[in-house]
């Protein structure tokens, strides 16, 4: 059984009022039930959490760094500039997977790169709701290779 | 009547002692009491915050998104990074004024530009406190035009 | 009793068909009326020119340097690039407000900047024609702080 | 029939006189002759101005708004910084053409960009005085088309 | 059933060969049988095409348009540098997932961002040979919600 | 008699297809007639190729080089980068003109320069398929100005 | 007796599981209590905090800006990016030592400049836990100079 | 005899009253009568305007391009950016001197370089009104070499 | 014995005749007579290609890497930018020297440096053809080091 | 005993007398008689050296290589450009700490990054003629540790 | 009396010989004695010194700061880079007046600016060893002044 | 027979034991040595000369304008920003070949360009001590040549 930590940072609380041309008009719930049926199915057990507070995030994944196997990381508009969430990642030193909702290449300039993102094994964007469901799979594949 | 949530951001708090030089010598407390005495003179309602969390001041913005018909922010230092106040701003869709006491184009470089006021309706700084009753207004008239 | 300058930059006497989308439907002398009721009813006497010159807005500063208390300064395109205006609005050494009708901020790169603005007292952008009646009061307000 | 407004920018006025190892030796009176045979020929209109002022310049645009059916446009040296003529163009809404006597991309680095080109429906340059008749016959093309 | 065209980018022929520690030592041929098993259990037929030129990999875009209901590309080195290889899946406008074997931000500064990936849906990178199954099952997902 | 050559690059062969918002829904063939009949009414030969490689264009370039007195050139999506093409006109020292369907400047920040064109004598842009017709007279002009 | 306020920044609570080849192996608690025995021999008090949250860090030094004679903070990767602790420390006006573990100048290129040091009196970097205790001591000579 | 050029740029009427402590308190009389006292001690023609406009200051240039032997130009504000006037050096072709009061290097950054300079012989600055007569002596003796 | 292969990039078929103030009158072949000279006197064997094609480039060092000791590269204009003949070079994992007939730090701003040679063993330009035969010399050496 | 060898910088000389606002009144001597009377108390060695000439340093540093332990090394302005230094301290491989009187991320914008100090194990700045001592004391620390 | 001292920066003993079209054909005794010459006439007693060496001039500069009333400093090519140059003028702080023999605007892109000239109290450029006579003239006057 | 002038720039004294990682083992004297077997097999003298100093390298290479045919010019750290260098091998106008121990577009960003190399022949990097020894042979083939 791997145990997989889902979290979901700034803004991604208020999905589907969203700017739903952007990001669709799915609510975080129902991504997050996604996730516990996936679970469920794939003998894997999953703590899912959201918040809009860079600090807080970093403190959900130093909590639960002896817990999870793997880490799925929306770091939302902190993607792009938060060098400590970076060093988080790299600090508890677990496979981790940074999901997009978008496709961060396709928008603003300011969004078309990733600092979070070179400390994690991959990126997954561009597929709504679905790039979670895309990312626990390959999460479960890579846990089970090494 | 109409509805205003006014957001005062990072070190506001120290206003009157923080370097006087640049940010006068009125207390935050003196501002909010002048936006108190615009709103019951001008038939408005005002929820007043102040944080020195990125995190938090999103979580003020969301929480009123149904209460608010508009919303003054002073986003402070964040003004010039904050992507996720940006998207908190977007994500709310509530019309928006950015404020600052100081001129920020008459500062360091550092301070002469703003992510978060991409979101908003429009932009009022250099006039101190005095900034935020001239948003007041400003808010106002834009609420009653639609 | 206070005296203002009210300058328009290049552009702006098309105003109300220019780009309506962006500046809004409304023709530059009904600006200019509003500003005059504004002035009739708060005691005070308003100079406004309209030039899509800089050398003439330059001019205009200089040869109202003596007579006005405050300047209300739509530099219009030139806000982003014009070291000349800097230079005279620092040069008559009198309280200026850079006015925009739409918020620089929201729109192409090279507008979210300003270089005339590092000689201004404060700016005020985004709320169309509304802008100059809200830089009015400010103005008015700063003079009378002094 | 069709009208034309021809605009000659800063320094044209010296044309043959001016660096001929650049611009050819061709006075800018010849070209203007070409171009009213060309109109003769082609039954349109052509107003043709020269100056070198930027104000002027978007007055002489502004002024014949009305009249124009199509605009050819040689900013010269302002075409590579000029965010006022970008304006002008796009404020009056009529079909432009920006014409070059030299080929601006293998000149000094600060020739190699077009900011007032972003406000035309095409560009064309490289061709000495002939650039002018080829935007005549491009106009015309493109005024029928519609 | 879905029709989804493969596309290897330049040098990926090599893998199992080339620089093993970064692409691991598993053959393009063995990750092509691993498409085509994935093809046969999902009710998919694929078309896979290898090449190291620029020009051939947009004629096999293009060849397939008709053909094609998904395209899995990965573009390798091109994918930060080629406006041609944008511009042709821009321009056969089929929902297109940019692959990459390893993480891309990670590496060295010149790969950290994608041309390409603007034109595509979304963008999938660092799980090595899996990442092509992983777009194999995103597409499904996204075409079948089509 | 005149003899030209006119290459049309990377995803020309698209036209009428790709992004007709862009690029108008003339396809390339259609334009390839017109210079057809521009040529037999000019007592020109024309020789035209297509094609979406970069090398290929180079070698289209190099084997006509004798034969050639003028190239009209669309380099589309490597006009903003290539220096081998640059270079290739550069070698076969024949007058070229640069041709864009679209006015590259009013576009992604990526196409506002053209690299290729520092080769050529002169650029016609934004006239869709009409900008060959038109660079077809004025390379005429110049050879025979020759 | 001074009294010096030591705060730790993100990521500080994992030191000595932390990347220990850039870190080292010693963990917070260990440093901390190097700095309460140096507290006691130097006749000085200190009150020490860790956290991974900017907002928290900026109360943090304000509700001890009465209490502190000085501070030694080493913000983590907050460092290189927080215009907002910049101005905390200004806002205070308290003499300020940033410190860091690891030499920044020798590491990745974001790590290589800090915007918080332009508000302190210096920085001390490079001597893992021992940076600590020479901030101690360089703090005690600069209030003792005074 | 030799005829010289004096042109003043724009707010350069102002000096005396001008930021005093960057220009000094001399006013531009004092400094013209000064240039005629040089001249008429020099066996010299002057003629000066000042104006502050560039399309004027380019006309001035232009009509006096048979008169003067020699041209000392200060351009302000324009040095930093105008291209026009750099042309209207170039196209004039006469010894132009740039001479400025300030020290353009010891300012803000966007006065320390100058696109005019360019197309000048020289550059004298930071003399205050000495460096017109500075200005002067050094284009009679390069007239003189000739 | 030793077997090298030699691959010319785009545009040096033209030799001699192309831009021969920087490149000089010498054809290819004779430069390819001289190095198969070399190579008979050397006890080596030589594999000569030229393409002008970056996809025949790669195709070319993948074909020859079970044969090839050594690589002698001229990347022509490639050299500048192409990340996939770097990658090709990583790949095959041969000793590569970069060649370039004329020194590139001495040229346009576009050719001062090379992405190509970041994979190579060492780099030689500025020779005219003999840069070739200095390669052999020096990859001959390299190699018998080994 | 340790053996410390002390090298100061450009214009280091001039302690006292040069701007001692920013680098106070102590001369030179009296820093290094500090640093003397440090030594004799810390059973260590000091050699003392002083130039204005970043060669002359690289002789300092090599010539001691054998005899120095460790070295404090403040390169004044050569730290922000000297490569050469950098390479220095990188040779002779004697653990370095790069020593500054004032804070350089508070003072002008090509002063905010050193060069050199990636070479060395840390940094220490701001603390006057304190800096020499503190790096002594750390330096004497992290050598007994190793 | 006025002592003034006269600096000659890197390769100007090679005067004359140096690229003569750039510096022309005047060795750098030459221009000493039309200095010295200058000095007879002038009632004031000059230095002279050239040196290839940073370190040497910083000496040069510092061991005369006692007796000279001005500096002339030719820093050649160190002009563009030197930062302990530029401290160097600032320490002995004596008004110091830049002086180069071409015009450093008309030049390579990387003469372009003067590190050096932010600390002197103005720069004159272009007029060949006259340079050095306006500059003795300027400095003769602004000591005077004082 | 030719006379070649041999410099090695900073750091290079300390070859062998510098770096031997990225320098190689070998020490200077021995390259030396090879350079002087060189010189007696072809008929040439060498005069070969080692300095840490950007000035006194100024000089041998000065001094040595009279003598030499030929330079070899090792500029270690110098080559990447030494504007005094360049010019001082423009100003001898002897063909000089630039040469690196190491390949310097495989290492730090700060080493990927070489400023010093745009006033040489030609460059060559990467082959250690041979370096020298194939410049040697490439500058007598050049010699010859003329």
């Amino acid at each position: 059984m791997i145990q997989l930590l889902i979290v979901h940072g700034p803004n991604l609380n208020l999905l589907g009022i969203r700017e739903p041309e952007v990001y669709g008009t799915e609510p975080l719930e129902r991504i997050n039930e996604k996730i516990r049926i996936w679970a469920s199915k794939n003998d894997a057990e999953v703590h899912i959490e959201q918040n809009n507070n860079e600090g807080k995030l970093i403190d959900i994944i130093h909590s639960r760094s002896e817990w999870a196997d793997g880490i799925i990381l929306n770091p939302g508009g902190l993607a792009h500039t938060s060098i400590c969430l970076f060093d988080a990642v790299k600090a508890v030193n677990i496979p981790t997977v940074e999901v997009h909702l978008s496709n961060i290449f396709a928008r603003e300039n300011f969004r078309r790169k990733s600092v979070v993102a070179g400390a994690c094994v991959g990126i997954i964007a561009g597929f709504g709701g679905e790039s979670y469901i895309i990312a626990c799979d390959s999460l479960k594949t890579l846990l089970q290779r090494k």
